[in-house]
């Protein structure tokens, strides 16, 4: 007996919540359709580390879709001029690029109907996280709401769910998570300015959220740091 | 006394109604900020157009955006393969582009919290239009509704409003409006599929209703067709 093929579109940043999300959407049963953004990021290495997560979890396409998003500035991640801050700060960072997450959903959901999926996955996570506003679970389901009258899909009858299976896990649960799955993590990149090898900064909120995460999980760290 | 200066972004596919839409964001004293795209579409004519009506209206800025939509394929506007209907049909007609209005205003979005607007102006039409499901008035206010939620302007309280000034109005309405604003209609394109020199197929959908409502509006119509 075969069961029907169903479809997900699941964002992928190279970083290790969107390979979990992606190992977590295999596992579901899902044919994985993963989407990365060019987005004129300064640390692209997360692309390539994209694409080997693509590759090493089986996901059937991986498309990175260009988007100039440094065109229009505003966040340490998309202008040299920003400096990726190396100690926590109060409120939200510099690091947040404005719409982001909205702009790569609206990206996804674009492919997932005309891939004819009803399911996208973004590994967005509130708890251990840089306080991002489109992080949050009440902006996902504002997303979802949406995006539920936004295509032809949606009126003809389809409903399409945007999942965040991370969004309210601590980052040890995740990494114990991922690391069921088969997750190799030493495939991924977190960091926001790694250096050109890919090596971790370790000193970005990224790379500290990560190391502490860890720690915590009791699970090797494959992360690599320049010497 | 100087007023304070209000920015807004403003979608502007170089037609007649973003160009009629724009001229009511001005005349409501914006400082207005044209965002185009350059998404893959056949009819780019429209984009020398947009750049023309973004200078007759007194734009502050005209950006047009790259976005590569026709890697998704999926439109007659986007696919080659795909012909542009030619007679009423059912239904939501192929020209549809999935997602287009939610990636735009998505881009809109991101501009508008680097510029510090709180506004973005859309000339959807649910009245004479093509049924597409992202012209509607409720998405529209789902899509705002999201957008408070989604960036750091809304965390820190200001309130994002998505203006469809147009959404309600017959197509004759809205010529009529952008006439008695000053908006140059031979500036625009509105076909599908124009020729290389912007001159209009007359066949098309988007043909018809302009052609309908110059008709009903009782002003004189500059559209170029063809000898």
């Amino acid at each position: 007996m075969n069961l029907p093929v169903k479809n997900a579109v699941v964002l992928l940043s190279g970083g290790l919540d969107s390979a979990t999300t992606l190992a977590i959407a295999k596992s579901e049963g899902f044919e994985c359709y993963a989407l990365s953004a060019d987005y004129g990021q300064r640390h692209r290495v997360e692309l390539d580390a994209a694409a080997r997560v693509a590759q090493a979890l089986g996901a059937r396409a991986h498309r990175v879709f260009r988007i100039d998003l440094a065109a229009f500035g505003g966040s340490a991640l998309t202008d040299p001029s920003i400096a990726v801050p190396e100690k926590p700060a109060e409120g939200i960072p510099v690091t947040y690029v404005p719409a982001r997450n909205t702009i790569l959903l609206s990206l996804a959901l674009a492919w997932a109907e005309v891939l004819g999926a009803n399911d996208i996955f973004i590994g967005a996570n509130a708890v251990d996280y840089s306080g991002y506003p489109d992080c949050r679970p009440e902006y996902l389901q504002a997303f979802e709401a949406m995006a539920n009258l936004a295509t032809r899909a949606a009126v003809e009858g389809a409903r399409m769910a945007i999942h965040a299976p991370l969004v309210d896990l601590p980052k040890a649960q995740i990494i114990r998570r991922g690391a069921n799955l088969g997750v190799d993590f030493g495939l991924t990149v977190s960091c926001y300015q790694p250096d050109p090898e890919g090596r971790a900064c370790g000193r970005c909120d990224s790379c500290r959220l990560r190391r502490a995460g860890f720690a915590a999980a009791g699970v090797p760290d494959p992360t690599r740091y320049p010497p």
